[in-house]
């Protein structure tokens, strides 16, 4: 039960379907979850919404799209690495640069939710 | 001093005052949070931005409306699981379906919050 | 990398660049954060998308403005007690009331980051 929230600007937002079947294929192909386990919340954002600094770390920002996933706390550390790699990978297939992308997950307990029954 | 994000669509956003009490009145009844300890953000959604499968987990969704909540750790799985389904057995009141929420609790400690003092 | 999330009155997100740099001087001051390690996300918010109780705990509420905090479990309760009330401290020399801030910290590893690379 991955819930991952998309902050990204509204022009980017035109492509919100490419954006969502490749987040959750890299859930798919890098965690093992379920292909119709997908809950995603998008933000889009107006200019000024999104702030970042272009130098930070010696990476070359330009924009700025975040991913913050929500997830039971039942993987290690290298397999959300994987899922992190394999999020920018997919995403960089759709035009996107690895740069502008920031993922931020938060683990929570099975007892944290409730979908639907 | 819970903290209740609540993401839905626009058109049931209408209904938010009424959504507003009985999300509170569930926290009252099944964890004995305080009545006027209330904060609450809404984000009304256009089409496209709530994403989810409706054939996951064998559960018939047809729309989704999603309450993250930001919360003390101190409640049991079992306390947790009364709130959830107060929340829901309240909403039902409203017209809504149980098989169109989600609800994903987030724990944090007493010394991760700043309430106005 | 600390990631702020900044829920505020759309007429409050006119002052949204002095507010991103006082809380980012916040960091700055209070936990030795890197000047340039920048990231925000605004949610201005139209009437009655922020929902609280002008009377809770004896604070006389007007307005709210919420802070959610994504950051790496590494500060001490009282580095982080800092952190919130140069927060308040900053944001009050704009000519926001404390009383009027809610700051909520959700902390995660170093692991569940994925920052440009």
């Amino acid at each position: 039960m991955p819930l991952v929230r998309i902050d990204l600007d509204r022009a980017l937002f035109e492509r919100k379907e490419e954006i969502s079947d490749e987040v959750q294929q890299a859930f798919v192909d890098a965690l093992g979850v379920v292909e119709n386990d997908r809950f995603q919340i998008f933000h889009p954002h107006d200019s000024g919404e999104i702030v970042f600094d272009p130098t930070y770390n010696n990476v070359d920002r330009r924009s700025l799209i975040l991913l913050q996933i929500t997830m039971v706390h039942m993987y290690s550390p290298e397999a959300k690495r994987r899922l992190f790699e394999e999020i920018v990978r997919r995403l960089e297939t759709l035009g996107l640069r690895h740069e502008d992308i920031l993922i931020s997950a938060v683990e929570v307990g099975y007892e944290d939710w409730y979908a639907g029954r």
